[in-house]
């Protein structure tokens, strides 16, 4: 019974709860809002338009209000920031964790900022500053600082009569971290071992001096790869010196994961990350107009490279029905290999030895591919006009198109990397702009050449 | 000193490693493959063209095959699978967790998982064929079988000598499943709880009973989000009867997220998340081909509705040279679109309820683009052939294609969705295929009727 309401529930997240707004049973919706994880009430606000978004997050209990604006992507966190007042904001972030509560700083007024610093004792905002310091896309960003520190000359014993006495441990919390009394960083305690091993034992004897702590400057992903590829649950953050600053958990590192999957996914068609749903539609439509006038540009060099054959084209009007085919395998050739190069990319696959290789690989695929389907689309010409000569040149173009949309779609993410740029960003756009243009120039250009 | 070396190490993966391979120092290559995790040889194998692929693969150790084999991508285990004795496949997978088990054993020689089931012990050999039930994209398939349990009526007293005699504890376990005397799931005995709390009290009284327990049958993404939206460690997973079957661990979760993304960015342009970067030419290019051919018949449709309009260009060549734009400018906007929809489908934010919102908005967006860059590419046109009627016909032709476009971009994905397929996969080349027939046939049109 559980089990079939689980998933029914899944498959049709929040239908109860819509049924109940639909129906304006508000007392009905506030309980089932509430019931839900904070995470949940998120996607809840994410998938509902305004003005029902504005009206659940009324019902919302307060108490949540920080955790949910956490979670909510930032288009639409900014979105319910300007619906609260000064006060409801400083209350929401009361209690937070320290870098939870840096993420969501940052977009918070700054008269709401300068009341929260002011609420909190000098230890909390000390930890908080450290954070602050660092890059929201580092290790020190994504670092919380409620670390149970042990030292390494005391027994087991006295750790457990220590946790006891502290009464609760922070979430996901799986090991403490040692430290000397320079507050050095030494290794972990992981609490299984303090489980299993003898009270008698020091921690000495049974820390792991293996775990490599990892510096606060590391950026974000490298983060996210040493978690998954030695499979942590949290890790300890240090300065330059070695001193702890604190650790980071594995829930934010998804988070990362997560992100960055959806940024490719967006980024390559040049979309933020961030972009709410159900924004307004000037905002959403101005998201979108700097990649579509780079568009257009790139649109317009493609027919003027036409232009330039325009007396071609007078002359054998096919030309302009056919030519579409080349652009249009090319574009989409091209970018399978730029999905599977921006893939390699975050996988650091791609290493400045095998680039090359690479990309001869990939010339080799779009050669045998050519070949193949260049026979195959000079037959299908013929059938169309019966004309031996525009059917070898239809074939030719598509090869060469095929070569150029291979090369185009290993150089173009390795530059946008190798200038320092998000290697997915727009680069499905700069492709179609590569594989058009030279498609037309190929086809029309051997046309011209071979057949007027 | 460790920092900095970290850093570079991160910056240029296997540098040294690759230097040694080049210069034949088989030896130091051995040592320094050996140093490396599991995790991370897999990706030096993956980022290594054969021949030096096998090359490293007969350096790793053979204790550490099993765990390689499982952290490389399905082809590139294919790859080394077949360069394997079955004496050594045997040897690769002795002593390896039941999950991780079940993974490797169906990619395995059937006479090699024979041998492997008949060296297994009988409680083992239950547990993997408990695991191998269920398919390898459910909560069955993810989970593990190494579940440490108490009973709710022991002290945690009992517990803490329980687990100091049994003298370890599985990778990642973060608490202890409480099971009744029929091994149904009863709540969750958290280690963070068991430390804190007094060793007088009982099970019962210090353990969770609010964690629910996940079905065996849940698929993995639905898994995946629990997890994210719980920042959960483990959960138990049990049988439609409420019986602990085994536990999830949010190392298996994290691979799920990872390739989820990935899937999505490789699916649109018609790509498997599996390929291996260096398969050999003949296969990355059949990989690619039913695609190639989708697209060719797409193309060659678009082809015939201009061949429709033959007549019209001979009279108008400009149309040839402008007509692509419009083409290119809804295939980049159809694919934003597509982008933030499969986002969308992806985290649950799209219902029944609000498709037909969503559909709005995006044609709202699309008409409001089009109004604008509509007379951006009229005044281009006018600029180039100085013929009023002809930039109207452009600008309003870009319009229509732009609606076409933000309908075909929530459409195509939700249809796939709807199918019960992946809604990213081959989405854009079916978005291109759209926006390429329909821009020609709307533009070309609006040209025979009001141009000649």
């Amino acid at each position: 019974m559980l089990e079939a309401g689980q998933r029914k529930r899944a498959e049709n997240p929040f239908e109860d709860l819509r049924e109940a707004l639909q129906g304006g049973a508000l007392q009905q919706v506030r309980k089932l809002v509430n019931a839900l994880h904070p995470a949940e009430i998120a996607q809840l606000l994410e998938s509902s338009p305004p003005p029902e978004r504005y009206l659940v997050w009324e019902l919302v209990d307060p108490d949540e209000d920080g955790e949910v604006l956490l979670h909510v992507n930032d288009d639409v966190r900014e979105d319910l920031i300007r619906t609260m007042e000064e006060d409801e904001l400083v209350a929401a972030v009361e209690g937070m964790d320290v870098d939870d509560l840096a993420d969501l700083l940052q977009h918070l007024p700054d008269t709401v900022i300068a009341e929260v610093l002011h609420s909190m004792d000098a230890q909390n905002r000390r930890r908080l500053e450290a954070v602050l310091g660092y890059p929201e896309d580092t290790a020190g960003g994504l670092m919380n600082t409620d670390v149970v520190t042990v030292r390494a000359d005391v027994t087991l014993d006295v750790v457990l009569r220590y946790l006891r006495l502290r009464g609760n441990l922070p979430d996901l919390t799986d090991s403490l971290m040692v430290v000397n009394r320079f507050d050095r960083y030494q290794g972990v305690l992981a609490l299984t071992d303090l489980l299993t091993n003898g009270p008698d034992l020091t921690v000495a004897e049974v820390m792991d001096r293996e775990v490599e702590a990892i510096e606060a400057n590391t950026r974000a992903e490298e983060v996210a790869k040493t978690f998954e590829d030695r499979d942590l649950v949290s890790a300890p953050v240090i300065d330059e010196n070695g001193a702890l600053l604190g650790r980071i958990t594995i829930d934010d590192v998804v988070d990362v994961i997560r992100a960055e999957g959806r940024q490719s996914l967006m980024g390559m068609a040049g979309l933020r990350e961030e972009e709410d749903l159900f924004a307004p539609v000037w905002k959403k439509a101005r998201n979108r107009w700097p990649w579509l006038a780079i568009n257009l540009v790139t649109a317009f060099v493609a027919s003027r490279v036409i232009g330039a054959f325009e007396g071609t084209i007078v002359q054998i009007v096919a030309l302009a029905a056919l030519m579409p085919i080349i652009a249009a395998v090319g574009g989409n050739t091209g970018n399978q290999t730029i999905a599977l190069i921006v893939r390699a990319l975050a996988l650091g696959q791609v290493t400045p030895g095998n680039a090359r290789r690479l990309l001869g690989k990939e010339a080799a695929v779009g050669l045998l591919s050519g070949l193949v389907w260049g026979v195959v689309v000079a037959l299908f010409a013929y059938a169309f006009y019966q004309d031996v000569l525009l059917s070898l040149v239809m074939g030719s173009a598509l090869l060469l198109n095929l070569l150029v949309a291979a090369a185009a779609g290993v150089l173009i993410p390795l530059s946008l990397r190798a200038l320092g740029r998000d290697p997915a960003l727009g680069s499905s756009i700069f492709l179609t702009a590569t594989t058009d243009s030279m498609g037309f120039l190929v086809f029309l250009g051997l046309a011209t050449i071979f057949l007027l």
